[in-house]
């Protein structure tokens, strides 16, 4: 089953509000609603969210020729909707671009389509390169760490940190995974945990403030997480509490792995201070399992991320390359995906 | 409206489990159910259970005069379950050594009951100085974030680390306090909000994983916490989360104060390395707000403390002094009381 994915001229998505309670799938007919399930994080993630970047406009061609609307229009329309319901994720800008990329090449909606559906198939090549150049990088880790999800269900079929522990396992059964909760959503402990546990791979969920306890005091050997946005300096946007895990893995002298497609290095921001901070709705602080947790009358304040800067990043692995220091650009994906999988010993750049 | 008292030869204490939904008070009457409200954190916090361990043990011997039972005997088997309690809190085990002592001076039940009582006396005179000597220390703070609850509710009538945001706010009106919500058990947003709420200084609530942001964001003046613990060496055991928010107020260049009472100072202790750390329930992790919210079969990891190393304190607070470096041993206390709240400028160990 595909976390995201393009059936009978919809696009169907796990709905992963209600993961791990009930495994649903949600078909989406119109661009409105596709905004409305990113904002709640339904879908989410950032390859997935590149990849519903490019159905979604899809979908808005599609429903432009369906009813004579203006083709051009309608997609400047769905590009400005789809890029706000997350600003701070780039690979949902990405996936938006690379389809007026496309229309500006002259394709209408069968071949903005075409190109959509190459991206979903992309995205799983891809998930499949990093994974296997992260595993590399990091044989012979017994103890991990991660934070929020950056597994399956963050990508098509599979993921980015997740996809690289995956890739560990099947080399070396790992001895444990720590994942954290990730408040205030909990994406950690609802859909890590159970991702890990239908793959078989030990977890033991912690709170997110215990991690640094752990990796100071010597219980785990390496920390991957995930992004959402890459600076062309190397600063990493990802889920809020990723930060204090790369001080605490500094502090503890393990690396700091941070694992992402190309299409996640926005080489048009310099630096993390430029990248944008989602601040989302309070009332998700205020709350826990949907009940009001805090005292009564209570403020909360909820940035959805936090930047980590580059030096405190040990390396960021992407499906082609290890890099170092400053990624700059993005590198363009290959002609060929196959390319991907058969790729030779990482270039690192430093 | 105490925390914790001694009430027509009851110990009644404020249930903080109920709060902030309900303010309830429970009159306990037997030395079993005090374990159990100890162990389910009814009442908690460094310098409360100082007292709850005092009058824990005052009650032990008025129930061992009513039966006719062993005083030292029962003592003994009170002494026991009290500290096996909460193994990390230094306090509870101080309170309950302070009343041994009494008794190998030859005290009786009555005798027992007046040194309790003298101990929650000077909870608050004591209370009342560290806030002093700390809102000294971080005069001028704008912004600071504090962790878990080291308030009225972790005291008698004032706590440690809240005391001295209390004070700082009548000398000069602070901007804002952020309270991290201290999962597992949400101190932070039911009980550190409550107070604040009362005492009508501006807080917001935000989950432990945003404190690195904000701090190294630069959004922050100082971080001020409680301790549960202090090694002889200078480190500080407190409520898990504590020591990510060291490493990022390190990272951030900002101060980072611990404020405790000379009876959480544990000179037996040598280091961190050395302190017991409390490990709780995975149902905590597992659940939030009474239900589950991880996947089906997850496991959790559960620490209720951890360590932050000496290295990283700015400065430990105390009714007695200000400790930069190692405090080796707690300074006895006066022994008249009032000195406490007139002392001279504060005596710098480095």
């Amino acid at each position: 089953m595909r976390t995201i994915d393009w059936v009978d001229g919809r696009i169907r998505i796990i709905d992963q509000t209600r993961l791990p309670a009930e495994l649903c799938t949600l078909d989406i007919t119109e661009l409105d609603e596709l905004v409305r399930q990113i904002r709640s994080l339904a879908v989410r993630g950032a390859m997935a969210l590149g990849v519903a970047g490019a159905l979604g406009m899809a979908l808005a061609a599609a429903r432009a020729a369906e009813s004579g609307a203006d083709l051009d229009s309608e997609l400047a329309a769905a590009a400005d909707a789809l890029t706000g319901a997350r600003p701070t994720a780039v690979n949902l800008g990405w996936g938006v671009r690379e389809l007026l990329l496309a229309r500006a090449g002259g394709a209408g909606a069968e071949q903005l389509l075409s190109r959509a559906l190459a991206i979903r198939d992309a995205d799983i090549a891809v998930s499949r390169a990093l994974s296997e150049r992260g595993a590399e990088l990091l044989a012979g880790a017994g103890t991990v760490l991660t934070h929020c999800n950056a597994g399956a269900l963050a990508g098509v079929e599979s993921g980015s940190a997740l996809g690289v522990i995956q890739r560990l396992h099947a080399d070396r059964p790992l001895e444990l995974v720590y994942a954290c909760e990730t408040r205030p959503l909990l994406q950690g402990s609802r859909l890590t945990a159970w991702e890990l546990g239908r793959l078989g791979i030990p977890c033991r969920v912690i709170v997110d403030s215990a991690a640094a306890g752990l990796l100071v005091g010597g219980r785990v050997d390496a920390v991957v997480v995930g992004a959402d946005r890459i600076a062309a300096n190397g600063d990493v946007a990802n889920k809020v509490g990723t930060l204090a895990h790369a001080l605490a893995a500094r502090h503890a002298g393990i690396p700091f792995v941070v694992a992402a497609p190309e299409s996640t290095i926005d080489g048009s921001t310099e630096s993390g201070a430029d990248i944008p901070i989602e601040i989302r709705d309070e009332a998700e602080v205020l709350t826990a399992a949907g009940r009001q947790v805090a005292a009564p009358g209570s403020s909360g304040w909820n940035p959805a991320f936090d930047v980590t800067p580059a030096e405190l990043v040990t390396a960021i692995v992407t499906e082609a390359r290890v890099i170092r220091g400053r990624p700059e650009r993005a590198v363009p994906l290959p002609e060929d995906l196959s390319e991907l999988t058969s790729a030779g010993p990482a270039a690192t750049h430093s």
